[in-house]
Parts: structure tokens; C-alpha cells; sequence
């Protein structure tokens, strides 16, 4: 199995009044991973959206929280696939802080491929083998 | 048992490339119903943080996308508790497009009581009466 | 003159870790009143960008922030043209808390007419005579 | 002059409808070009936050776009400080494209100093003499 490690720094825009980082913000990052973990198989996930129409629609998504990340904190993004179909990808996350190495957020994401109309399709070929390789 | 509605009109900030909303507002939206379901309980959220020092932080999220929404749709937020305990409640919603009056979106939201330190506490008794009583 | 009103309640994901309201937020609540602004024009600019292909880019934008918004608060958002121009038009915004009536921002900003492969372009008749007679 | 260069990548969350990066997003990039700015001057803008209460309150922004930004794109932000007094900073940001090496945006932010209530007061001495040092 093939994990991506992905590193971000905690932006002030990212809190919230209650001095942490707005809960919803755990998903862009999530984002990020996905991103890092595509440019790890081989391909731009840009390019899959230009060149192939193909898009990852997110369907579902889940998050625990058990710590939280504060401003400045640096993290680390642990992405990988735990599910590969023709129609679907799974996409698996650990959010850890890195000072503290502590485990800070867990979660998931399901999606379809899509279309630029938003229409359900297969994976492209290339881009489901490269994920496969992973 | 008792549902806020709450109505938002989508933001052109909150769409992404694709041409929709991007999936992580809709967490922003759950937290604007659970902001009007407080208040029709008879307090304000901003208060009993204020007041009573209490938070509700998010321990876990889950929302299931069903349809896109865009730029300009109206935007109507269903939110109801479906369990209050002394220190941990969970609200749920239904995200629906006015116009279609398709369902959009589902989730849901765990949240414990913590203190401005982010210790976790009871809930304070008036708050967990008001929201009792919802 | 013709000049727009728009009203807001603040979110919590708009608060940052100082209590208040992240300036960057103030930009997102000036295209709200820019959206309605036109839709008091007699037009969504949802529908100019997809049946007249044009879009109004932001070449530059300046906010004056006065007084900070906090969570939860009324904003009242101001809007008005102050020059409109076959490939320009400038929006002007003044943004109040609405309990105390303070003016807590005021802003500028100005835009040029571009296709959809973000060209230049003049504004299509149609939404041009709607803005002049706004 | 002092000037520090922040490197980011482009999110699909920054990006909208129109393909490319949300104006408003290039203010949080100019907050992470003076999150490195303090950070190369010696000390972390947290911990003036925590350890002297003070805070850079921005009173005025001004950005001017040239060109679009979009997603995956590296980006290259400049930040320096203009102007430095007892009461009052000026920073100024270029921000470019990196691989075409263009210009797409530069701005200027002003802060007052205020404590944690808000009210305006005079640099601590140390974060004044470690920014002049710059």
C-alpha cells in the first residue's frame, strides 16, 4: 500500500474564534492529500479534469477530530487509497501535528468520476492504471 | 421532535472550478443551522460561550453529497438534535435546493462540551434545558 | 444614485482566532452585494456569465476596515456603481454593523469585462444598459 | 530592505466558477508572506500574539490582479515591511506565477498594534526592534 505524506502550515485564515482551526478546514486539507497523492501516481489531477474531462466528485465524507491544530502548527497529511474501482475511489487520511507527532484528525472520502456535465463515468484507463500502481 | 429551517443564498466565493460548491461548505452551512437552532431554543450560541464559558467543539462529521449546488441557488438548511446527553450532543441535517426541492445533502455533527481551554465539561444546566426543550 | 442593501448574519467560519471577523471575509461580503446589486438591476449575474459569456474579473480591490464584525452580528452591506464604462465598472460598498449603525468597513472595487478564456471584451449591451439604468 | 519569499501550490478550494483562484484568497496568501516575514526577522507572529498581547490589526488593503492564478500553480509571495513606526506597520507583497515567472498580483496591507481587547497600543519593543533589524 502507498501512503503520500503531505506538509502544510496552519494559516491564521484557517482558525476561528474558539483559537483553533475551523473544523471544516480538515477537508481541504484532506483535498491537499488527494492532490499530492495523484501527483505521486504520475499524473496532475489538473490534467485528468483537462485532458480527460474526468472529474472526482466527492459523494461522502467523514472526519473524527481528536485533537486540535492551532495557527502555525506544521502538519502532515498521510493520504492513500483503501478502495479502487471502475466508478469509484476511496481515499483514506491520518492528520497528524508534527511537534507533538500527535494523531489530531481521521478520515475519508468516497467519489465517483464524473464528467464535466457532472454525468457519472468510468475512470479513464490511463489514470485508473496509474492509480492502481498507486 | 424539532426542526429549524434555516435559508442562505450560495456565494460565488463558495464554488470551486468545477462549477459547484465546494464540498467543504457545506460544514460551513450545518454550523449556520445549528446557529439558528440555538436561537430558536432560546439562546444565542455566541452567549453561552460568553456567558457560561461552554463550546460545542466538533468531535466527528459526516455528510453524504447527493446533487451539486450553485452559485446563486437558494439554499434551504434542515436541522434537528436527535441526541442530547450532559456531555455530548449530536444535530442532524437535511440540505435542500428551494427551487428543485431536491435533496442535496445529508450529515450529521458529534459535538462534546468543552471550556475555553478545551477541557471537557457538562453541559452548563440552563443550556441543556433550553436545548432540551428545543 | 441607486445603492443596493444586503444583510448578513456573520458565521462562525468567518471568525479567526483574534474574536473577530478575518478581513479577507470583507471581500466575500462586498460580491454579495455586487450579486444583488445586479439582480436590482433586473439580471442575475449568474445568467450574464452564461448566456452572455462575460464576466466581471477583479483587477483591484481596497477595503478601509474601521471597527471589527463578530460572530453572530447583523451586517448591513451597501452597494453602488460609481463609474460604468463599456469594459469597466467600479463598485463602491460601505458595511455597517447593524445593531450599533457603526460603519465598520468601506470599500472599492473594479472590474473589467472578460469571456469565459478570461479576454477582454466590452460589456454586452443588454447588461450594460440594465447596470446604467440601475 | 529586508524581503522574504513564501512558497505555495494553488488549492481547488481556492479556486471558483470562473477556473481561477478567488480574489479574496490572495489576502491569506499576503498573511502567509508576514507569517514569514516575522519569522525571518526572529520570532513567530503567535507567539507576540500570546507572550505580548499584541496584535496586528489590519485597518487597510490593497491588492491589484494582473493575471489569474490557478489550481496546482505554484505561487511565489514577496512581503516586505515599507514603512515601521511605534503604532504602525506597512507590509507590501508582489506575488507571481512561478513557472512563467509573471506578475499576477501585488498589494499592500497597514496594521495598527492593538491588545487583545482591541484597543490600539504602542509595539512592545522587542517585535519593534526585531522588524526594524528585518
Amino acid at each position: 500500500m502507498v501512503v503520500t505524506e503531505s506538509f502544510i502550515r496552519v494559516r491564521y485564515a484557517e482558525t476561528d474564534q474558539m483559537g483553533v482551526v475551523y473544523h471544516a478546514n480538515f477537508l481541504v486539507w484532506m483535498e491537499i492529500g488527494r492532490t499530492d497523492y495523484c501527483r505521486m501516481c504520475g499524473f496532475r489531477y489538473a490534467e485528468m479534469e483537462q485532458e480527460a474531462g474526468a472529474r472526482l466528485a466527492v459523494t461522502s465524507v467523514q472526519c473524527r477530530y481528536l485533537a486540535p491544530a492551532r495557527y502555525d502548527d506544521d502538519i502532515l497529511i498521510r493520504t492513500w487509497v483503501s478502495d479502487l474501482r471502475s466508478r469509484q475511489v476511496i481515499f483514506h487520511y491520518t492528520i497528524h501535528q508534527v511537534n507533538t507527532q500527535h494523531l489530531i484528525a481521521e478520515g475519508e472520502t468516497i467519489h465517483t468520476v464524473t464528467n464535466q456535465d457532472g454525468k457519472l463515468m468510468r475512470f479513464p484507463q490511463k489514470y485508473f492504471d496509474l492509480l492502481s500502481n498507486g
